[in-house]
């Protein structure tokens, strides 16, 4: 199954008070990787929603933190298929953190996953038009 | 020119490292009173942008920060239309928090301004229906 | 078990360009929920993070999404303590849209739950002072 | 005067229901522009934060939309000192769209400014580390 890796900074605006990125942007990251993880996959998202009318909607999102991320901190977003059908696709998430010793290796500090559905305009219930599905399937 | 007030409370993720809200949320506050303003004048956006096919997309925002809000403050906002034209729309706002005192008076903590145009669906300049007009000129 | 239930409207800022809103934006009204059982109960979170060095952190979060919120809509969102050990804590939720009809039911929007532990201020794993335990027991 | 030029994704958290980028976002934007910008003149934000608790606040921010940025774009944050006090800083900022071909020149989607005071952790007014102003003097 195809996976994927891309990098994200932590940003100001992502902290809360606490000191340690909120918990709800999580969600975003996972879906920057599943962003990456198509386009590696020979997919542009954008255009499946502009030219095939195709949408991919969550129905379902987890997230279990092990250990904050905090401010400046470079992250992996790795991003694998979990799952894959015309209607429906499964995905799994780890985030990790670099450290900055070259030698360390990158600490988790979250893992998820989010299950979708394939959707038209009318968020009406769509099949995963064939090429797609092909690529998700590596 | 209507003016308007409403009531927000500040969100844990509203709030940053520094123990207080993040800026850009200010002009999150200022939407809310914006839309409050034009209910209250008698219209729903959510219905002129589905029935008329008409957005007011912002063109200039500014906000002057004074004191921090902090997580959980009672908020006011405070929206007036500053200038109206059929295809240009300005607004200004003060954000207040609520003392608890029951004599004590709202604290100013910040002051903006947005400047706002008429566009359709494709984004192109349009003309702000005349019953919208009427409401905001007041 | 305590429970509750609080009012949020969506906002422009979290809808998405599918015009519905963004899912992650879930967690933060689970989050506005938590907070307002926590007052109902009987006591401040913002308190006990400033009085007592005490926070509740998220370790696992999940919610399984029926239906779309949509901008302007008027949500429910109903909390209840799920599971409470002096370390621990549960909570599971409902987001409801209030249909503007008077006699219709609101439709469930989304499901989900919560799960967090007690910290200090230096993220070391904490007790939850009694008081707060015996108002979460209800 | 130090200038940057860093490069973002728009995420498709960003965007809203008329199809582009919340107007908010683009403060978000300018703080990594700032930050990159801060990096590249050669120090970091985060320890200025943590070991000399010299934090840098907004009192003033403002931007200016010329057209609007869509889902999935590349963006690049321009970035440049505009004033530098021992107490305050001005920033200017431009965000530009990576056009795809490659003869084509970035298009300029909205500029804006900054303007920030030094506090320390308890919100009260300080100087800027005297190291760190040499820096953004350039």
């Amino acid at each position: 199954m195809p996976a994927s890796s891309t990098r994200v900074r932590v940003r100001y605006a992502e902290t809360d008070q606490m000191g340690v990125v909120y918990h709800g942007h999580y969600f975003v990251w996972f879906e920057i990787g599943r962003v990456e993880l198509l386009r590696q996959s020979g997919f542009d998202y954008k255009q499946m929603e502009l030219a095939d009318g195709c949408h991919i909607v969550v129905v379902e999102a987890a997230c279990r933190y092990r250990s904050p991320a905090r401010y400046d901190d470079e992250l992996l977003v790795e991003t694998r298929v979990a799952a894959v059908r015309q209607s429906a696709l499964k995905s799994a998430y780890r985030i990790l953190r670099l450290e900055p010793g070259a030698d360390s290796a990158p600490k988790l500090l979250a893992e998820g996953e989010t299950t979708h559905v394939v959707v038209d305009g009318q968020m009406t219930r769509a099949l995963l038009p064939e090429k797609y599905l092909a690529a998700l399937r590596g």
